[in-house]
C-alpha cells in the first residue's frame, strides 16, 4: 500500500515548481529578481499606522485564541467597509475571518465538494482555486476569460455551459476573480450583470474573489458583485494582503451578504470546518481592524500605491508590447500582466521550457501561463520598480532573441 | 442537488457545540468562567521576551510572504531545540512550519487519506484528529488509553488490532498524544517503546503530537517518540501555542526526523499542499524563532508556568476526588483532567446533558468527554487560578447534588 492518497498524487501548487532551483541559485550568490510573486509588501512597506496597530495589540497582550469566526472588532470593521464603499448591508454574523483567501478556499471546497463534483473556473485562473478543489477530488469545468476581448468573461460560452449542465449534474459553484490574477483585468459592469443573471437563471452559487478591489488604475471602474447580486446566492472573498499591503499577516475573509438558504448553508458549513483550527493569528486581526477603520490613512496609502503600480504596470506593458516575441492586454487592476508569447518565432517548446531557460540563462524568475490554465503565456508581476522591471524584461527579450527562429 | 458535500455533513468540532449559548449568556452580562479551553495565554501572559521579539520583527517590516516551509531562522531554531533537548539530529529541510498543529492535521490527512482509508486513534482523542480525518472521508479505527492503567496505551489491544489489520487493508497511520489532551497523562517510556516496536513490526506510520512536551509535573518523565523511533517512519507535531504560551500566534510545526522513504514521501506531499496557502504569519515566525533560541528566558518561563499548573491541576484533582459524583486520574502533564462521572448516582442522562445543564443552571462551561470519544466524562482545564477552579468545581458539585438519585 502506498502511503500517499491516490486522489492527491497530482495535487500541487504549479507556481512553486521552480523554487528549488531559485533557492539553489540564490545560495550560490546569484541575484534573481523576483517578478513572479504577487507580494506588494516586498516593494511597498506595510503602512506604518497598520504596523503600529499590530504592535499596540501585542503590547495589550492580545495573544490568546479568539473566536473561530474572528474577533468581533474585525468583523464589525469589515461590515462597515462594505457599507462605506459599496453600500451593501450585512451583519457581523455573515463574516468569517480566515487565514488568507487560501484558507477560505480550503473551507469552501471542504464544505461543498464530494469526489467528482464539478465547479466552473475561468481560464486563466488563480492556481490555488484548482489545487484546493482537487484536494477534495473535484472535477473542474472550464470557461474562458477572452483575451481577444480584453480578458473579459465570455458570457455566451458560460451560458452554453450552464445550459448543458442544466440537463444533468450541475456545478456546485462558479468563481470569478475581479480584478483578475493573472491578467490584471477589471471586469466590466455589463459582463458582471450578465454573470449574475446567468447565476440566477441557472441557480449556480456565485463566488467573486475581490482581493484587489482597491488596486484599480487607468481610469477603470470596479464593481463588486455584491452590488449587483441582490437576492442571488453568492459569497465574496477579500482580505488584508493586497489592498492593505499586509501579505504576511495571513488574514482574509469571506462574506455572505445574502440571507437565502444556499448562502447561509455554505456559511455554516465553512464555519464548522473553520472551528477545527481555532482561529487566525490574533494580533494581526486587531491590526487589520485598525487598517479598515482608519479610512483617512488607508485612502492616502492605497491611492499612492495604486498610482505607483499604474506607472509600473504601464511601463512594463509598453516594453512588452514593443517586443516582437510577445503581446499583452493592458491591465487596469491588481498588478499582473499576462503577455502571450509568439511561439511561432521561438525555438523554445512551450512556456514551461521558457521559464526554465529564463531562470537558468538569465536568472529571472517568472510564472508560466500554463500554471494558470493558459499555455504560451507568462505572468509578470508589475510590483518591482521600473529599473528592476526594465532589466528583467530586457533579459526576457535577450532570451527570446537567443532562441528565435 | 444539495450544495453541502454529502461526505462532510456530519464533520464538525464537537467542542464548539455550546458556544452559541455561551455567547448569548455573556451578551446578557452573565459571567461564565472559562474552564473549557486549553489556552494558557488567557491566564499566563505570553513571555515578554517573545512579545518583544514579535514587535521587533514588525519594526523591521517583516510583513511579506515567507517560504511556504517557514523562514530558515525558525526552522534552524527548531532543529537546534531538538538537538538540545532530545539529542535528535535532523535538518531544516525536515521541518515544515504550519498554522498551528490544526493546519498540520489538515495537511497530514489531505496528503494521506482517500475515502474509506483507515487510521488508528486512541480514545480519548483530541477531537480535531477525527474532524480533519473525516474531512477527507477517512473511516477511523479505535484503540484505547486505559483509564484503569493511568490512561496509558493499552498495547495488547493495539497489537491485536494491528495483527487483524495485517490480514487486510492496513491503517495509514496511528497517532498518539503525549502528554495527553484530554487526560493530562505523560505516557511511560515502557509503553512508548512497545508502541514503537509495534509500529516497526506492523509497518504503520507513527505520529506523536508532543505539543505539551515541556509542561510536565508531579515528577513525571517525558520521552519524545523520536528518541525511541530511530529508523522507524514517523513524524512529530509541536508548536508555539502551549509550551511557549503563544496560542494566538498560530504557529506549529511538523518534523520528519527519519530519512526512510515513507517519512520523506509524507513530508513532500504535506509540503506540496502547504505551498498552496503561501505561508504562516510572518512576524510570528520570527517571534517564535527567538522564543526557541533564548533558552535561558524560556526555561525560566516554562518552569514557572509548569509549576503553577502543577499546583492548579493537583488542587482541582483533589477537589474532584473528594466528590462522590466523579473521579479522576491525577494528570502529570499538559493542563487537562478527565474525571469520570458516576452516572449511577445522577438523574442526568449523559455527559452532553450534563454540560448543557451545567451551563444553563450554573453558568460554567466545560467540555463533554463524548467529544473526545469518552462518554460519561468531563474535560476540565486546570489553567485558571485556584479560586476560579474552586468556584467552578463547587458549581459542578452543586449541579450533581441537585440532580442526584
Amino acid at each position: 500500500m502506498d502511503i500517499i492518497a491516490e486522489g492527491v498524487k497530482n495535487v500541487t501548487n504549479p507556481l512553486h515548481e521552480e523554487d528549488i532551483l531559485v533557492f539553489k541559485l540564490r545560495k550560490e550568490g546569484v541575484k534573481v529578481p523576483s517578478i513572479n510573486v504577487g507580494d506588494p509588501a516586498v516593494y511597498f512597506k506595510t503602512p506604518k499606522y497598520i504596523v503600529d496597530a499590530y504592535i499596540e495589540a501585542l503590547k495589550q497582550n492580545k495573544t490568546s485564541y479568539t473566536s473561530f469566526l474572528g474577533v468581533p472588532e474585525l468583523r464589525e470593521a469589515i461590515v462597515n467597509r462594505y457599507k462605506r464603499i459599496y453600500n451593501i448591508d450585512f451583519t457581523e454574523d455573515d463574516v468569517l475571518v480566515t487565514q488568507g483567501v487560501s484558507e477560505a478556499l480550503m473551507l469552501l471546497n471542504g464544505a461543498l465538494i464530494d469526489k467528482g463534483d464539478s465547479a466552473i473556473f475561468f481560464k486563466p485562473y488563480y492556481p490555488a482555486y484548482l489545487s484546493y478543489f482537487s484536494l477534495f477530488r473535484g472535477t473542474p469545468a472550464y470557461c474562458n476569460y477572452d483575451e481577444e476581448n480584453g480578458w473579459n468573461v465570455d458570457t455566451d460560452q458560460l451560458e452554453k455551459r450552464l445550459k448543458e449542465e442544466s440537463k444533468g449534474k450541475k456545478s456546485k459553484y462558479m468563481i470569478i476573480t475581479n480584478p483578475n490574477n493573472p491578467t490584471g483585468t477589471v471586469l466590466s459592469e455589463k459582463v458582471l450583470k450578465r454573470i449574475v443573471e446567468l447565476a440566477k437563471d441557472y441557480g449556480i452559487f456565485l463566488i467573486s474573489d475581490e482581493i484587489y478591489d482597491e488596486i484599480i488604475f487607468n481610469n477603470a471602474k470596479f464593481t463588486s458583485i455584491s452590488t449587483l447580486a441582490k437576492g442571488i446566492p453568492h459569497l465574496i472573498f477579500n482580505g488584508a494582503s493586497k489592498v492593505y499591503d499586509s501579505t504576511g499577516f495571513r488574514i482574509g475573509y469571506a462574506i455572505f451578504p445574502e440571507s437565502d438558504k444556499t448562502s447561509q448553508e455554505v456559511k455554516l458549513k465553512m464555519r464548522d470546518i473553520s472551528s477545527m483550527r481555532l482561529c487566525p493569528n490574533t494580533p494581526a486581526q486587531y491590526a487589520f481592524a485598525e487598517a479598515l477603520n482608519n479610512v483617512k490613512e488607508h485612502e492616502k496609502e492605497v491611492k499612492s500605491m495604486a498610482s505607483e503600480i499604474q506607472d509600473r504596470a504601464n511601463f512594463a506593458t509598453s516594453i512588452i508590447n514593443k517586443s516582437e516575441y510577445m503581446h499583452a492586454v493592458e491591465p487596469n487592476g491588481a498588478f499582473y500582466i499576462l503577455p502571450k508569447l509568439n511561439m511561432e518565432k521561438l525555438t523554445i517548446k512551450d512556456d514551461r521550457e521558457f521559464i526554465h531557460d529564463l531562470l537558468v540563462e538569465e536568472h529571472v524568475q517568472t510564472a508560466r501561463g500554463s500554471a494558470f490554465g493558459m499555455p504560451d503565456h507568462l505572468r509578470i508581476v508589475a510590483l518591482a520598480p521600473r529599473d528592476t522591471l526594465g532589466e528583467a524584461l530586457g533579459k526576457i527579450e535577450n532570451l527570446c532573441k537567443r532562441h528565435s527562429k
